[in-house]
């Protein structure tokens, strides 16, 4: 006993970042989260559209960590920090800690219209994906039988909420379904008929890429079917459609299908966590941290990730993506390291390695550090960078060759209405 | 118009094999069924014990039969049957036939004592898959976080109620669980401390194969460290565990994990179908059928498949599996085809093309025509006479390769937790 613990919150990127850097050091880890399993995020907009299963982005964490005796895994929900007496506590107990990293993770963001999210679903868990699967292939059943050719056309338009990589990635996807993968499916309608919206409220969709690249994805997004809307905001979401407000004039879209992709907030926790600190969290629900990513008067305390208001180089909050988290990861694991041998750790610095969005399945845009590229070309490099990421994995013969086999033969055939298909999907947490 | 109108009922493998062979044909014909997919039921316990993705063994009803433009599919749920008006009565309208054909399937038997369902789920659907697969993956995850070794016991105890195929099939995968798979996942336990218990009401399981085949499979279980219990018949089922009539003793498991595999009774829609006809159904509410497979006095309505008592050669009742389901398929089609052309139809014979079941990954046993086969043999002849049965997907090589690669990798990835994680898995029907 009397070894250093450590407890993880979050198994997520950065979780499993940093209790993988903590495999096998003399520091006795313990990774808590309330599901048994990691996702790999990035490629939730495929399991929403069908074209891979929930297991094929989702690795056990005990299997990820199996090798490693001095972490334990335990499946637990969080419920709130006890700082001075250094506990996380939980549901049904607590666990004392030397050192804490909690990363907790982002869910969407409504700003403050809750009540649109059964009826635009957000896309952040496995059951928010399989949600969004049921609607969509629900709405190409209903269109199927409906005989009035206005309802049919509100079955079969679909808008998506938001143009940041998420929507991009959600509406050329929708494209591919409707153009490539439902052919010859259907008898009284082609699914080419489908119209698919991508409402963006700035100028270009992809803003956080060059506007040579915007307009580019939306070039791609065009050929696929996808119509981008451009300095749009919603007013309203309703069973039967949405509002629009475009300028002066207030539009209305009828459609049975929204999806929302419009923002992120932070897990509840971070806000308990600030809570117990003393802080406050931000605008989009996250805790300010120090340039070590700990939590301001607590050295011991990391808060990672999406939750996690990190300022970067130029004083501009870091994104909440994937590289950020597993970099904050492992600098933190590193951080707790060099304490215990009594080296002063650095601050934390981001490597950015630059910016990628994927448009179908042929295409994609990337900004690697100044560096443009459009097409297949950005397209083998957005597969080649996720499957780098994936290289953690136990398993990563066997996700890559079944990965590539999914993207070669692809024709997306986890199109399963589960649940009881008869009941109109509500975005309700099952699958 | 005026062409001939076949409605089939169920996408099964009945359903599906009529529809197959009337496509191309001068008929038009209409698939109902509830859900968009056809299930390969035979490997739902892969799904259950975490082998298999959900969308691994479904495959969407519209895209097996894309290519047969005659054939119309339509998502509804049938409610009833006008026989005297040829039609199928729906939840949301109805259809006209000319020709019938109804196989609705089977969903599992608890012979009078349906409150046991939510307790020992069966094993009939994609959601009975994922429900129980949530139920086993949880009790692991329980007895890791469990202190007292009584109540870790509960939660390493699994029993599976029936040493038919399915029984054995399950048992066996847990055997594979707890020995191969979750092996090094856990700290508090070894896996192998798992006690899998296969309780059986006669002398020998697999009872519908040799009584050697039967003791090979229990000496092939016992090596996967599932021990079988013969002449078990289960009197209560509740939170805590099973008890189990032993001759004249009583006996009490304490277990946190029952699976249902001991009978199975006809989909309600056979029990409609008989009352529209006027007939009865059997204690396992299947209807009866004539030689031709068709509802006695309406010679243009089929049953077929699980929900029909179809006499074989020596009068005994054919088995609800797939092969009788899919040779009376293909034959009912060629009725109405016949029918059409003025050909008197030939009566319906079953081909028997042997009995197989396997047991973990490596074995299996195969009674074909008795010639008996045991282990690895028989293991290869069950994976080979499998993938016969897919020849009828469009996407066969995919399915082939995506299996293949599943059991040689093999180290069960769908280990999903979904829906909340934290609730104690009911086994309603979500996912």
């Amino acid at each position: 006993m009397g070894q250093h613990r450590v407890v993880i919150v979050g198994g997520g990127f950065a979780g499993l970042a940093a209790a993988r850097a903590l495999g096998g050091e003399a520091v006795a880890v313990t990774l808590i989260d309330r599901r048994n399993f990691h996702l790999f995020q990035p490629l939730l907009y495929q399991v929403a559209t069908g074209g891979l299963s929930p297991a094929d982005i989702c690795a056990p964490i005990r299997t990820v960590l199996r090798r490693h005796k001095n972490v334990r895994t335990i499946l637990a929900e969080v419920t709130g920090f006890d700082l001075a007496g250094g506990r996380v506590l939980l549901a049904d107990g607590a666990v004392e800690y030397d050192s804490l990293i909690v990363a907790a993770g982002a869910r969407h963001h409504y700003f403050g219209n809750d009540s649109w999210e059964p009826l635009a679903p957000g896309l952040k868990s496995i059951e928010d994906a399989t949600a969004i699967r049921r609607k969509i292939l629900w709405a190409f059943e209903r269109a199927e039988r409906e005989p009035d050719p206005d309802q049919r056309r509100a079955w079969l338009t679909f808008v998506v909420v938001g143009g940041g990589p998420t929507g991009v990635e959600l509406a050329g996807a929708l494209g591919e379904i409707a153009n490539d993968t439902l052919r010859d499916d259907f008898r009284s309608f082609r699914p080419e008929e489908a119209r698919i919206l991508l409402l963006d409220a700035g100028e270009q969709i992809l803003s956080s890429f060059p506007a040579s690249l915007g307009a580019a994805a939306e070039r791609d997004l065009l050929r696929l079917g996808v119509r981008c809307l451009h300095q749009r905001s919603v007013t309203a979401v309703d069973a039967s459609g949405v509002s629009v407000r475009n300028g002066d004039r207030l539009d209305r879209i009828e459609t049975r299908t929204v999806i929302w992709a419009a923002g992120v907030k932070a897990s509840p926790l971070a806000a308990s966590l600030a809570a117990a600190a003393g802080l406050a969290v931000d605008r989009a629900g996250r805790i300010p941290v120090t340039a070590s990513c700990t939590v301001p008067e607590f050295p011991s305390v990391f808060a990672l990730g999406d939750m996690a208001a990190c300022a970067g180089d130029e004083g501009k909050l870091l994104p909440g993506t994937a590289p950020v988290a597993m970099q904050q990861g492992r600098y933190a694991a590193r951080v707790v390291l060099d304490r215990l041998a009594n080296r002063p750790p650095p601050p934390f610095r981001y490597q950015d390695r630059g910016n990628l969005a994927t448009i179908g399945r042929h295409s994609a845009v990337a900004d690697i550090r100044g560096h443009h590229a459009t097409g297949l070309l950005a397209w083998f490099l957005w597969l080649f960078i996720h499957l780098l990421f994936l290289v953690g994995f136990q398993n990563r013969l066997q996700v890559f060759l079944h990965w590539a086999f999914q993207y070669t033969t692809f024709n997306r055939n986890a199109r399963l209405i589960t649940t009881n298909a008869l009941n109109p999907p509500q975005c309700s947490a099952n699958e």
